[in-house]
């Protein structure tokens, strides 16, 4: 029976935990999952005789190293920040390692140590990034394969509340990580349009937003998403003009995020001293130089900022809780953590909640073969969470993972080294189990003059 | 013969490794020095027969834990970055380590497994930080010991060329690790004025500076320094109604480096393809919205950034290079590395040329047993580099270390744990040692009214 160790067991990993251990007793599997909250891990395996829940600290080496040397499979469902410490181990102990996270520089530079293990460091494998690579693959692929280039690509993220459920002001809600919504955008971004590449630097990154047209959902607003230009090879698009990833969100939100941002609430750094007892009014004020006027926070933010005191932002800012003169209570000791605490408070999933995911993707494709027709490919998927049941975020996030899992136990998948999934053997197989589930794309073609 | 392990052969550690193997007999010690550059590391030993040069990857766990498990005690002269691992591998193989980077969270955290393991884990020992501890602990001290309140501490620390020497344009030259200069502010900063705790965000770090008179130096310019208030305990000063650590330049780098900021140019997190092929004009084009418009790029950037075209600022980022249309070749694949790149061309330490550190400590102290006499206490340390000799910059670094090892190694500072030398301890001998080599404070006392 071999073993699969989850690392993480909080919102993101339910599906998946779910989904394993319902085909565990077909992939003779056994399922561990350790988490720092050993009741959440107790609460995500539900006394399932195939699965066990276990205490895991992933700055505790002796404890990382055994449980991974235990396991036949590692899922690393963990922040970011600790991708590395689980893929060196994995590396040193022979493990297969799949991620829901962006592979960084550490992982990419263990390619040549996990071939010689015979291992896969897998990584990039939830929604997006995910799905959304293995879908564009297959797209650029079978564009390709009719003779087509392709000139533009765009591709657009997103987990929001679904369109008809009722709206909080800010139009969102939790559900997934909230430190990566706190601290979107941290690094800026990069992009390339019309053949020129473009760097956004954190304080103008939910300043420069473009509407996107979504089928049956209507219109969202993008902005730009990390280092498009990294994908450029990996999908085989060094001859785009224009190559852009973006994050969706209903129109207003990023006029919001983008003053909090100019502000300089999302810093993870500076330690505020007493952050419990203090108002988020008074953490505000220590972002507001000592010579702005005004009876009231509001006008004295809105002036510094140079906004209406009496606007859509500041009434936003307002309703998050960012003026409010209650002791915050707040568990961290960052302005990010206070972020994230009023996050939690005011945009939580609610039982009654519905969320939903946004994949699409926009190409522009030449046939030159063919007169140099030109089209336009929208290929998009929607899909929305069970309200009380999974979110569509946890279905997205961990079924292309569990799925891989699934693949690697039974050796159907034979790479080696570190990769994101833009290798057919890795995204065939996915997208055809993920169809099966209803994660499947419609594709719209409109010809271009 | 007690080994010495001296990790990181660069500008910093020069002073240093000298200083060691000078002593090394004495001591009875044998000075190992490890580098990624094995070259540089044999040129520092220089055949001393108490040294020696060893091929050093921070990176290759076997090495970096053989090479700790051999000494007796570990220097770190390593970027921050790497701080974690070696104190990590030191507590493993209860080793002490000495280091000049700022104490993370993580070797904070390690005070307990230290102390158990009995080993001294101690950071922020070089100038600033270091000296500037050292001597604000002992002033502090002595303030409070005749009776004295301390209401506000300001703290500056730098090292910039000495005055008489030719300037360039940017008047600054390069005597530490450029990485640290391209990226200073990047957490932003915090610090308290009356009483008010205040926070910067990196983008307007630079525009928040005020004049600092020097003696024997002049007017010098100070922007705030990482987090202040993290000191007010360390320092026993949570009474103060002001609170800054500040760094100095020459008048007109600030507002330079402010645009520079803006733009976006330090990041280190987006890579730029095929960087060193091109410009940096290219690069800086990137960094502007398409739709600014103007025939040159002096002329966009100053539009974008609403500053004037013909003015000091872009002037100076023209004679950093920042607007050349020929290759950079640079190294690197950031925008950061663009900018470390700029600075090692243009800001080197010529052989003529002279380096000069500042530390100045400016404190308001009350006599409550003296009628409330107020006095403003300012205590300076300026110190020059030889031409073609040590700088002032590797000797203030590495002699306080150095002198701490020679104490380890004699028994003679008994502390255990993480730490920063805060404690009499450390800083009484260290200051005791290095006045002897000729660095010691002025200090100027005024009434205050």
């Amino acid at each position: 029976m071999k073993n699969i160790l989850i690392l993480g067991a909080g919102q993101s990993s339910s599906y998946l935990i779910a989904y394993l251990l319902q085909h565990a007793k077909a992939m003779d599997a056994f399922v561990t999952v350790g988490d720092l909250d050993l009741d959440l891990a107790k609460q995500r395996i539900a006394d399932h005789p195939r699965g066990s829940a276990v205490l895991f600290d992933v700055n505790d080496a002796h404890l990382r190293s055994s449980q991974i040397q235990n396991s036949a499979l590692v899922i690393n469902m963990l922040p970011p920040v600790f991708q590395d410490l689980v893929a060196w181990d994995c590396v040193n102990h022979q493990k297969h390692m799949l991620s829901v996270s962006y592979r960084d520089q550490a992982v990419r530079d263990l390619d040549r140590d996990a071939q010689r293990e015979g291992i896969l460091l897998l990584c990039e494998l939830g929604l997006d990034p995910g799905i959304d690579h293995m879908s564009a693959m297959k797209l650029i692929r079978q564009l390709r394969d009719s003779g087509g280039r392709i000139q533009s690509f765009c591709s657009y993220g997103s987990g929001i509340p679904a369109p008809e459920q009722e709206h909080n002001p800010m139009r969102y809600i939790i559900t997934w990580n909230p430190r990566n919504v706190a601290m979107s955008g941290e690094s800026g971004a990069q992009y390339m349009e019309e053949g020129r590449i473009k760097i956004v630097p954190f304080h103008q990154v939910f300043l420069h937003t473009w509407p996107v047209q979504v089928q049956g959902v209507g219109t969202l607003e993008a902005y730009p998403n990390r280092d498009s230009m990294a994908y450029l090879e990996a999908f085989g698009l060094e001859d785009v003009h224009t190559m852009i990833r973006g994050t969706l969100r209903y129109p207003g939100w990023s006029e919001t995020w983008a003053q909090i941002v100019r502000l300089g609430l999302p810093n993870e750094t500076l330690r505020i001293p007493n952050l419990a007892e203090r108002s988020c009014r008074e953490v505000v004020e220590m972002f507001l130089p000592l010579n702005i006027t005004g009876a009231e926070i509001e006008q004295r933010v809105a002036r510094y900022l140079h906004i209406s005191p009496t606007g859509n932002i500041v009434e936003k800012m307002r309703w998050l809780g960012l003026f409010s003169d209650e002791k915050s209570g707040c568990p961290g000791d960052t302005s990010a953590a206070l972020l994230i605490h009023l996050l939690n408070q005011k945009l939580p999933l609610g039982p009654e909640d519905r969320d939903m995911v946004v994949l699409v993707h926009e190409l522009e494709v030449e046939y030159p073969g063919q007169n140099r027709r030109r089209e336009k490919v929208t290929s998009t998927l929607v899909d929305r969470g069970e309200p009380g049941g999974f979110t569509a975020m946890a279905k997205t996030v961990g079924l292309p993972t569990a799925i891989a899992a699934r693949l690697l136990l039974q050796g159907d998948l034979p790479l080696t080294g570190s990769h994101i999934p833009t290798h057919p053997s890795i995204y065939e197989p996915v997208l055809r189990e993920i169809a099966k589930e209803g994660l499947s794309f419609t594709e719209e073609v409109i010809p271009l003059s």
